[in-house]
C-alpha cells in the first residue's frame, strides 16, 4: 500500500502573470484542485485509511471529505459511509457513489448531521468514525501540503478556513518545518465563526448551518483539535462576502486559466477584501479545491455581464 | 536576459482518476494552459524574440500567439504589432493589447490576413514578420515541449493541429530524444485541411477561414517548414467534430478541473471520435491553451443540459 506521500500529488504552483499585475501584488496560487478526487480533502483522508484499523469508515462531509475518504477507502479496500446535506452540489454526491461508497442525505433543516452520524455509529459499531476535520491524522494529513509550501520564501499565506481542517494542517506543517510565513484565514462573512472564535479566544458557533455559495465551508463550528492549533498559530482571519468569493472565482478564471469551486476561492477573495495588508510581501494563496457543478459555475461566470 | 528553459513554465501533467475511468484509458493530460499567457504559444514567442535581431516584430494571430508575442516583445525589449481577425475572442485582443503590442484588426472576409501583413511588413521595414508556425524559430521553441514529453513513458501524443507549429514542434523535440511515441494530430473537421494534406502527399488548403470553436485553428494551411516535418512525422490527423470538442470541454471541466478554451479540448475530442485505436496505450493529450471568453464557456458548459 502506498505511503501518504506517494498517494498524494503534489500541489500546483501558479504564478501568473496577468493576476499579479492585476492585483499589483507577488501572489502565488497553490491549487489543490488537480489533487486526486479534486481538493485537498484526498490528503486527510489518505493519511487516515492507511491508519485506522477498522474495515469501515463513517462520515459527515458537505462532500470534497466524502469524495476524498470514498476514494482513500476504494484504493486501501476499506468500506466507507457518507452523510452529506440534501443541498450538496449533484456532483460531489454522484462522485462518492461512483467511488462505491454509501452516501447518506439528510435535510440539516431538520436532523443534525452530528446527530445523524451518532445513529449510524451505534448501527455500524465496527466502523471508525472520522471529522472532515477535527481529528489528528485528518490534521496530520493537510499537514503535508504545508511542508510542500515550507519548501518556498513566502511571507504570507491564506487558507480557507471551514472546519479548520485545513488551515490546523498548514499550521502545524509549517511549524515542525521551522518556517516563519504568516498564517491568514478565509471564511465566508456568512459563516464566520472561525473569526469570531479567534477575537473571542475560544470556539464560537453559528446557530445553523450558513448557506454561502462556499459550501465547503458550510460548517457549525470550528474543531476542538483544530482551535488548539489555530488560536496560536493563525494572525487572522479575514471574512470574504459571498459577492468577493464569486468575483474571486471569476478572476482565477479569466487571468490564471483556474477552474476553482467557491471555497477554493475564498483566498483570492480575501485579498480582494484588503489588499493593502499584504502589499510588498510574498504572498501564497491556497485554492482548495474546484469541484463544482458547471451549472453553478456558469451562472458565476456570467453573473458578472 | 533569460533563456528559453528559464523563461517557459514546464508543462503541467495531469492525471485523473475520473477521467480515465470515464473513457477506460490510459490517458495523461499535458495541460500548457497555466504556461505564460495561457497557451504553449509562449515557447515559441520567446524563442523567437530572443533569436531575432529586428528592434521589432510582426506577425498575424488568431490570438494566443499575439498574446505570447506581446509578452515575450515586453520581456526582451522589442516592439510588437499583432494582425487579428475581427473574429478573435475579445479576451485574446484585450490581452495583448495589455502587454503593450498593437493590435491591427482586419475583417478576414473581404482580406487575407497576409495580405494585410504583407502591406505592414512595407510600412515597416526594420520588423521581422513571424508566422505564428511556419517559422524555424517558432518550432524550435515549441520543440521544448518535446523534450519534456520525452521524458516521459507515452506510447502515443496526441497534439492539436492548426498551422502545425505545434505538432511539428512535438515530432521535434521527440526525434531529437530519440523518443518512439506515435504522433498524432487532432484538427477540427470543419477545418480538415491538414488532414487532407497527409492523404494527399502535399500541402491542401482551407478555401476560406474555416469557422470551428476552436477558434486557434482557423488557419487556411499547414506552414511549409512545418509540413516537412509532419509528412514524416505524424502518423495521423484525426478530424474532430465541434460537437465533440465541446463535449471535451465539459469533460475536462467535469472530470479533471481543467478550463480548456475549445482549441485545447480538440486532443480529448479526438479520444472521444475513436478511442479504440488507443486502447492498452499510455496516451498523452496536448491541451494547448486555456484562454476562452467566459461567455462563450459558459455556453459551452450549459449547452448539455
Amino acid at each position: 500500500m502506498k505511503t501518504l506521500l506517494e498517494a498524494i500529488r503534489p500541489t500546483t504552483f501558479i504564478e501568473s502573470q496577468k493576476l499579479r499585475d492585476y492585483l499589483d501584488l507577488d501572489l502565488t496560487l497553490a491549487s489543490e484542485t488537480f489533487q486526486h478526487t479534486g481538493s485537498f480533502k484526498f490528503r486527510a483522508a489518505y493519511n487516515l485509511a492507511v491508519n485506522v484499523e477498522n474495515d469501515g469508515i463513517l462520515t459527515a462531509s458537505s462532500g470534497n471529505f466524502g469524495q476524498a475518504l470514498a476514494y482513500a477507502c476504494k484504493l486501501t479496500g476499506k468500506k466507507c459511509i457518507v452523510v452529506m446535506p440534501e443541498t450538496s452540489a449533484q456532483v460531489k454526491i454522484e462522485a462518492i457513489k461512483s467511488y462505491g461508497a454509501t452516501v447518506d442525505l439528510v435535510d440539516t433543516k431538520t436532523v443534525k448531521r452530528s446527530d445523524r452520524v451518532a445513529q449510524l455509529a451505534a448501527e455500524n459499531p465496527d466502523f471508525y468514525v472520522a471529522s472532515a476535520y477535527d481529528d489528528l491524522f485528518v490534521i496530520d494529513g493537510n499537514a503535508s501540503i504545508g511542508d510542500e509550501l515550507a519548501n518556498r520564501d513566502f511571507d504570507v499565506i491564506i487558507s480557507p478556513v471551514g472546519g479548520g481542517g485545513l488551515i490546523s494542517g498548514i499550521s502545524k506543517g509549517l511549524c515542525r518545518n521551522g518556517h516563519q510565513a504568516k498564517l491568514f484565514g478565509a471564511e465566508p462573512l456568512l459563516a464566520n465563526d472561525a473569526a469570531k472564535s479567534l477575537k473571542a479566544g475560544e470556539i464560537v458557533s453559528n446557530e445553523t448551518e450558513p448557506m454561502t455559495i462556499a459550501d465547503g465551508a458550510r460548517t457549525l463550528s470550528l474543531g476542538k483539535h483544530n482551535w488548539e492549533i489555530i488560536k496560536s498559530g493563525v494572525a487572522e482571519i479575514i471574512e470574504v462576502s459571498d459577492e468577493k468569493i464569486a468575483e474571486a472565482v471569476r478572476l482565477l478564471f479569466g487571468l490564471a486559466n483556474l477552474k476553482s469551486e467557491p471555497t477554493g476561492a475564498l483566498t483570492l477573495g480575501a485579498v480582494l477584501a484588503g489588499k493593502e495588508k499584504f502589499a510588498g510581501k510574498k504572498v501564497c494563496a491556497i485554492v482548495s479545491g474546484g469541484n463544482v457543478d458547471a451549472g453553478i459555475y456558469a451562472e458565476i461566470l456570467l453573473s458578472n455581464k
